[in-house]
């Protein structure tokens, strides 16, 4: 096609949510000009289940849940029930707001400092990625409390953490999120915290805030222990949509974003997003683009390309939302399927140095969605730097964008272009909802269960197998007077088929002065626990 | 394969390069008994075309240039001819030592503070990839010099480094990287921190150091404003394979890295991917299973997963060295083809609760490489703390990991480990080293230059070419008294095809205070320049 053709294409095809200031642009995906026609009815299908969801139907059969995330920004269109949803959802909003207040205006202190210098975010997946996202989209050098993340269960990861922020661990506060208030990682990650505080002499809960659901093993305990604060989480909100709960809208809120802007974002988004004329809706174009690239079989990759230094995590919380909500190996009639598009990417130009060369001439497995920010600083000046004459940097990072976006055209390869005329809270609210819609809309397409996620149990419950198969090799060998191999303690502890994995496991205390040596292929208890052995 | 099966296909196929302490384990991948047979006599070309590159061969014919990155490591194995290459190795290894240490002694301190603080790197790609990589992997609290990047041409980016460093702007030296010298986002990023150094009335010249080619325009302009020092980059290190050149090992020695450490990892490394004995070779078999894996034809993902926060980076490193070296459009005969490996993934178990759901019950298009640190902690204590009786943080970390891998091939999901003993300079360099040899091993397989990146030329031309235009169109419009649209300024100009390309400019430019507004589909210039119209 050429350029006064595509020209033409993209007047026709391009999508503004006016309210929220962002466009999308589908004119260099080349889907024909039937393919809207021919998708119609499938469409037609997800604009009801979408209607079904708002309206409060179990959108998550598997699990038996409601699906709200689009209510905690328009709580008025929550369902009228005895439970109050909308209700509940307003009074966390403004709970959310002043307990932020007070810890801003030091009317919440920690007790042994005038104020809290930072924040310590420690939580896993929904409850880490999208607060990720929002603190660095957002952070400015007016930020109220500094962030930090603990996400992860790795104690050299906590080390770090811990070491960053060091004497000031006294001015820290404690955020603990975890949705079912039972996951491992994260409550690894707060005994560990919590005895840094017991090593300086700190009061761990009274710097310490819990967002979970009511009566979750982290609720109660927060409870138990007289912790700062709890916030709610609902179990009609999944972990990769809460980011505008109070998982996502405390911290934030705490650093010092207004997050009514947030909320404000999304909500215009989603006034877009619930538009049954095709061409004007944004989430439904994005959806039919997805089927059109991957056939909806997820034969293509997301590459997630943002124009935009600050934006780089995008591409890891959308890895999230897309995958997790996508890649399913069931349909929702039972059928096997094995559904999914693979998400990754960082951010413009950079990534030109690093892949586009494969994007461009190699393997042509991806289609790239970019997303521009027009204006360039947020603090704009009279008279932009220039580093040549008329031309500034930004105009260069619009120049690369245009001319990626042309060199990958011409070769047949596709992209989508996301337009925001300004990065800030409102705009972050409004793609996050723009994905959110186009996940549920492309999940009815295909149709699949968006909101549930039964993959992800087989590797947690394989995991507590490995922990108790260790216990057990312990006290195995501590009742040896001699050492032994794998096979021998596998056949001794009548499980012959697992010496594989008590090899890796004693391999790995033996790396760590657990009281475990090797010699030759044997293992044994050292003679002094105390001492490396 | 049942569990024991499983144990003695580990015990056959894992394959130790002892020396650097790292294993590598392909026992998960479904290879059958006779793939090592069939793949032989193309190993053994790979072999000797490797042979060939490390003795000098002209290994990357499109560019006439050699490929010497493995000399950086063993500089006695460079050809002897009249360049010397071996000891310009060895004497740029101990120009960056001394420049190190005299900054560490304050030898070398800037003219308006006591000493240096901060370190400042420019670069991108290959100039930027590497140097993150080790900035963060081998981060400690004891490091000499806080490290900053700039990666890109976002002006916003440069706003929040340049906020960050703030008033210690004073004690921070900047490196400037780029191979060729001429790479627009460096330069600009370069041009930027200038003017904030004018602006706070500092000599920028005193505190910045070149690493780059002799005589491009980078180290010209070093020269002529006499910076600090300049560090050479020779034609013969592709910019994705130069983390152990200056580029690399100037920006860890200065942070307070061991490069002597890094460099004797790699070699390491390298004594072992040199062996013919397939099976003792883990970059040979590396190769290997990327071929099965993926039918030579790049038809699976390769996802990263290093269970260990500090690995974070690995992935976007990767990326860069497999798919620039791997993505190409024409194999060494000229033939089309459509090659690549596409690279993704963050850490684990971080990544479980992102996207295992699909990994698991999804699209099969992946296969998994694992990375597993045995030691838990940096700094080991006699009695590690533990989050339950007999169970540490670490014992979740590795536990997972198992779990995973276990979950990932009960569903049919291959996968490879590495594992290393702990994570330091080291064995940072063995990995680093053991990618690069499979890459180009892999290359060879499917007969492919890996060192060249021609598809990367496009874009930046089209970027060119935006500039070019953007510049037309203020000029154009100055002269005129009215407003136009984007098809009148392009019929004006000379190239009515390029109204689209017009009218993304002019958006940019209204968005930015740059003297253009817009009204209704036209655009004019503002009567006042310097404020908002």
């Amino acid at each position: 096609m050429d350029q006064a053709a595509l020209w033409k294409r993209y007047q026709q095809h391009r999508c503004p949510c006016s309210a929220s200031g962002l466009t999308l642009d589908i004119s260099r995906m080349t889907f024909d000009d039937g393919f809207f026609d021919r998708m119609g009815p499938d469409l037609d299908q997800a604009y009801d289940a979408m209607e079904r969801l708002e309206a409060g139907a179990v959108a998550n059969p598997d699990e038996n849940r409601m699906v709200g995330h689009y209510w905690l920004r328009a709580p008025n269109l929550a369902p009228r029930d005895d439970r109050g949803i909308g209700d509940q959802i307003t009074t966390v909003i403004s709970d959310v707001e002043s307990f932020a207040a007070d810890v801003h205006a030091k009317r919440i202190a920690p007790p042994s400092a005038p104020r809290f210098t930072d924040l310590l975010l420690i939580g896993i997946g929904g409850s880490a990625l999208g607060p990720q996202l929002v603190a660095d989209t957002l952070a400015t050098k007016r930020d109220k409390l500094a962030v930090h993340f603990l996400d992860n269960t790795d104690p050299d990861g906590v080390d770090r953490v811990a070491a960053a922020l060091g004497r000031r661990l006294k001015s820290t506060l404690v955020l603990v999120i975890s949705k079912s208030g039972g996951t491992p990682e994260t409550r690894n990650c707060m005994l560990e915290i919590e005895q840094r505080f017991a090593a300086q002499q700190l009061d761990f809960a009274a710097q310490a805030v819990a967002v979970t659901r009511r009566d979750s093993r982290l609720d109660v305990h927060a409870q138990q222990h007289r912790w700062r604060a709890r916030f709610p989480m609902w179990d009609w909100v999944g972990g990769r949509t809460s980011v505008l709960s109070a998982v996502g809208l405390l911290p934030a809120a705490l650093q010092g974003v207004n997050i009514r802007k947030l909320l404000e974002g999304a909500a215009e988004m989603d006034e877009c997003t619930r538009r049954h004329q095709t061409q004007k809706n944004p989430a439904a174009l994005m959806a039919l683009m997805w089927h059109h690239a991957t056939d909806g079989r997820g034969n293509k990759d997301m590459v997630m390309l943002p124009y935009k230094d600050r934006l780089i995590l995008l591409s890891r919380y959308l890895q999230q939302l897309v995958m997790e909500s996508l890649g399913k190996g069931h349909d929702l009639d039972g059928r096997s399927v094995f559904q999914g598009i693979a998400v990754y990417g960082n951010k413009g130009s950079t990534d030109q140095h690093a892949y586009v060369q494969q994007l461009r001439d190699g393997l042509d497995n991806f289609f790239v969605t970019f997303v521009v920010v027009l204006q360039d600083r947020i603090r704009q000046t009279a008279r932009e730097f220039e580093v040549e004459p008329g031309h500034t940097s930004g105009d260069y990072l619009h120049g690369f964008w245009l001319g990626t976006r042309e060199a990958l055209y011409e070769k047949g390869r596709q992209s989508i272009t996301i337009t925001v005329n300004k990065l800030d809270a409102r705009s972050l609210g409004a793609l996050i909802a723009l994905f959110e819609r186009a996940v549920g809309f492309y999940a009815s397409l295909i149709n699949i269960n968006a909101y549930h996620q039964p993959g992800v149990e087989a590797g947690k419950k394989a995991a507590t197998q490995v922990l108790d198969l260790q216990a057990q090799i312990v006290a195995h060998l501590a009742a040896l007077a001699s050492s032994a191999a794998p096979d021998e303690i596998a056949r001794a502890l009548g499980c012959p088929q697992k010496a594989e994995t008590i090899y890796h496991i004693l391999e790995h205390l033996a790396a760590n002065q657990r009281g475990i040596t090797r010699s030759r292929g044997k293992y044994r208890v050292c003679q002094n626990h105390a001492v490396a052995c």
